[in-house]
């Protein structure tokens, strides 16, 4: 399902008119037919149906309806969107990189990105605006209902895990401590916190301020990977397994 | 660690030239330095220890040497080298994003990539010789020691999962019988098929035949997620449960 965000100028009205880029995107993008409802979201996260009236000159008119809130079983709302929240501290990668990260990180339902300088992160610049669009994007493509937040960058010392929540970070070499992947995540608590380090990786003293506040290190036992590999890696074996204790209570294996 | 992949120009010479982007790649992208040694594979698989010697006008003269095949704990090779097998099903996307799927797959050590054209998949012209050097670039910059093979497309109604291990196949809506993620997780038998979808989706007839063909359904709980997401995300959850069982025999959960 596609979620289409309401921006602030929309508080209500009925009939309600949608200009610009994002009647571009419901008219030439999704190829909306008229009379077709869509789900929308509003800047206070209220869900709204609106149903394609007309398009007139570049601007689509729309009927609005204010939508139940998101509940298990309402067959026009995807049935997974009870996902539980993902804070990923992403350190700071090369531009592109980062906006791809972004949008996946979002596509996938994580709650809250925080931008993270260490040692080796990249230090070239960042736009917030591209890496904004890359969100709104994102939600609108995945339907996603977890409106995602990014913040930062913050330096790598001053980075505090979510309160009462498992918190974990990744790295490729052996440290003392260390779990699998899959150890880590047999007894994950949400809020999760994953650190994903840059592509040079985390040094020593970086390891130990991490430990001190209670992350705790991973073994990722795969290949070395990319920044933009290890962070879709990382956030979708914390999910999955996320997901299956939420839904369950228990695990199956 | 990096490997470096010798062409069919080499068997075994000692010293060897080595010229063109190959010889770019060692002295401007990794910048070795002179007496440093890298990692190599050859056409047959066989691994070397190459040392620069001298770099004469783009040409860089190493010293080869027969490396030990790959075993644990050699410390110069990486330990999460025994990754197992695990086949990617793609069915065919626009050339760009899979060129992405297939970058990321060779990464993360996926063995083989068969590409699946099927109803809603990619008609775009796809340029082999581009995947070729996707997978090539994601083998040097990751040390993957799986010689990831690529071939297809064919049509989705004679793919055929490898014999004896678990076929998968994802999706994002309700099917009977189908699993989570996690449960079929549970019980993998390796080499795991696994079929990703196009971004259209897999229509009915495509889900009954890949059923008669032993491929099981899961439904991924999590948003929906664009084809180069779906891969990453799939090959991440299976690869974490495969490498966690063979590790340790059981599950820890």
């Amino acid at each position: 399902m596609r979620l289409f965000l309401l921006d602030e100028s929309f508080h209500g009205q009925n009939p309600y008119e949608i200009s610009g880029p994002d009647a571009h995107y419901l008219a030439d993008v999704l190829r909306l037919p008229i009379g077709q409802s869509i789900m929308a979201r509003d800047m206070s996260s209220q869900l709204w149906s609106l149903k394609l009236k007309e398009i007139r000159k570049g601007v689509c008119i729309v009927e609005t309806r204010k939508a139940e809130q998101a509940s298990k079983g309402t067959d026009a709302l995807p049935e997974y969107q009870d996902l539980l929240p993902i804070t990923l501290f992403q350190c700071l990668t090369r531009p592109k990189k980062l906006e791809q990260i972004v949008r996946q990180a979002t596509e996938i339902g994580v709650s809250r990105i925080v931008l993270v300088r260490s040692r080796y992160s990249c230090t070239e610049k960042i736009r917030p605006e591209r890496l904004d669009a890359q969100i709104k994007e994102a939600i609108q493509q995945s339907g996603s209902l977890v409106p995602t937040a990014i913040e930062g960058p913050v330096d790598i010392k001053d980075i505090k895990p979510e309160p009462c929540g498992t918190a974990l970070f990744f790295h490729q070499t052996s440290l003392p401590g260390q779990h699998s992947l899959q150890e880590a995540t047999c007894n994950l608590k949400d809020p999760v916190s994953l650190l994903i380090g840059p592509e040079g990786g985390l040094d020593d003293s970086e390891c130990s301020i991490l430990r001190s506040h209670s992350f705790e290190p991973v073994l990722l036992d795969t290949n070395i990977l990319r920044a933009e590999t290890a962070a879709v890696y990382g956030i979708a074996v914390v999910q999955s397994a996320l997901q299956n204790r939420s839904r369950k209570g228990n695990n199956y294996c």
